[in-house]
């Protein structure tokens, strides 16, 4: 009996995004903590549009041009920047109905490498449920790519990986063959009841709580928070 | 205070080996179906040593020149050889006091990367405990490096390097900082009690399964059944 059950598997960095492109029509890009978290939160608050560059030059040549501009590198605002990936520096009245260009250290990466995708849509804690309800209506191949931290795994994208594939298997016509997407369940069904205990020891969490960003973990890593779905289209992200 | 205990790190797969190199002492080389399995078993039954080379061609070359050659390429013996890396294959008389040559999928890959550190060892579930007592005394900074399946992370690789540092950070002069040596570390918690179930639905051993290669992979996956401890030594494969 052939398998007719589409797959949804997960892709720990952006740097083995390459053994997976091609065999999937929809990617969904996690940066939990914290650039695809702000980039829901951006939406949420009405902004028009995102321009997400890989490097922090581009980033600068946008904001000579008087586009308001963002750029994140090890979890700090880069100097001469106004804003970086707080998802806080996006729920301002001033960015609602502009365009914004952002760079982060891993989260554009990630849009950078996957987008020449048929579909790219951005994931985070925020907009769980909405996007994974989206997903299963879709009915495609789905790659959840995580970003990691410099190219390393990491446990919050995993983890939010792990619930959106958890959610579309429970739904009966999905199924996922890498062990990298059978960690990810696993992993997640040993966080789900508490995000923030399990994750008390990551590097990341310990990375940002180290530079005084406690509120910006708490926020990021509590579910459900908008219905906003962020979608790539011709190199911007807008809202679906 | 300072943190004097030593790290025991995981890194999924030799691709990643590059962000992790000359941090670490020593590299655990583990490649659980079927490679490092069958290293191990190899030595337990009285091998003098293993060239491990990389490519299927220079094993061939040493085959010419009347060594013992095994080869293996996706899961089964490469035309023309006359052994790949079935544990079973090594415990036969002839091999007794034997060099023997061998080039895996993976597992050879992992050793060809992590040559230059200053201690290189090969671990499997076979010499769990052996090898875990041997690096506690040993006081060093320990990487396991997971072979993967080409360049992918997998489970079996990854639970047996959590095993590892489960027993190291056990024992207090031990810890972690990786995200993915956590990881690690809840997948061996997850799977200790029952490893062939909780490896049912993994990709690799699916693979060996639709091989006819059961009897290998409950072997490989029974833990303690040796006490050898493979070591590199210029450029060889000996016992401790």
């Amino acid at each position: 009996m052939i398998d007719k059950r589409k797959r949804v598997e997960v892709c720990f960095t952006p740097g083995e995004y390459a053994y997976y492109k091609d065999e999937f029509e929809i990617v969904v890009v996690i940066d939990v903590l914290r650039a695809t978290s702000a980039i829901c939160a951006a939406f949420d608050n009405g902004i028009k549009s995102i321009i997400p560059v890989p490097t922090v030059e581009e980033a600068w040549a946008y904001k000579q041009k008087g586009y308001l501009a963002g750029a994140e590198r090890k979890g700090q605002i880069v100097d001469g920047f106004d804003f970086g990936n707080s998802p806080f520096s996006y729920m301002k009245e001033d960015f609602i109905g502009k365009d914004v260009v952002l760079t982060t250290t891993n989260g554009t990466k990630s849009l950078e490498v996957a987008k020449d995708a048929d579909t790219v849509v951005v994931g985070s804690f925020l907009n769980l449920t909405a996007l994974s309800k989206w997903l299963h209506e879709q009915d495609k191949n789905v790659l959840c790519l995580c970003s990691g931290w410099q190219d390393k795994f990491n446990l919050e994208d995993t983890i939010c990986a792990g619930a959106i594939s958890d959610y579309l298997i429970s739904k009966g016509n999905y199924t996922h063959i890498e062990d990298s997407s059978i960690a990810a369940k696993y992993l997640f069904l040993s966080a789900k009841d508490n995000y923030l205990g399990f994750l008390k020891s990551s590097s990341h969490r310990r990375r940002l709580k180290s530079l005084n960003l406690n509120k910006d973990i708490i926020y990021c890593l509590t579910p459900d928070q908008m219905d906003v779905i962020p979608i790539l289209k011709d190199g911007k992200l807008v809202k679906l």
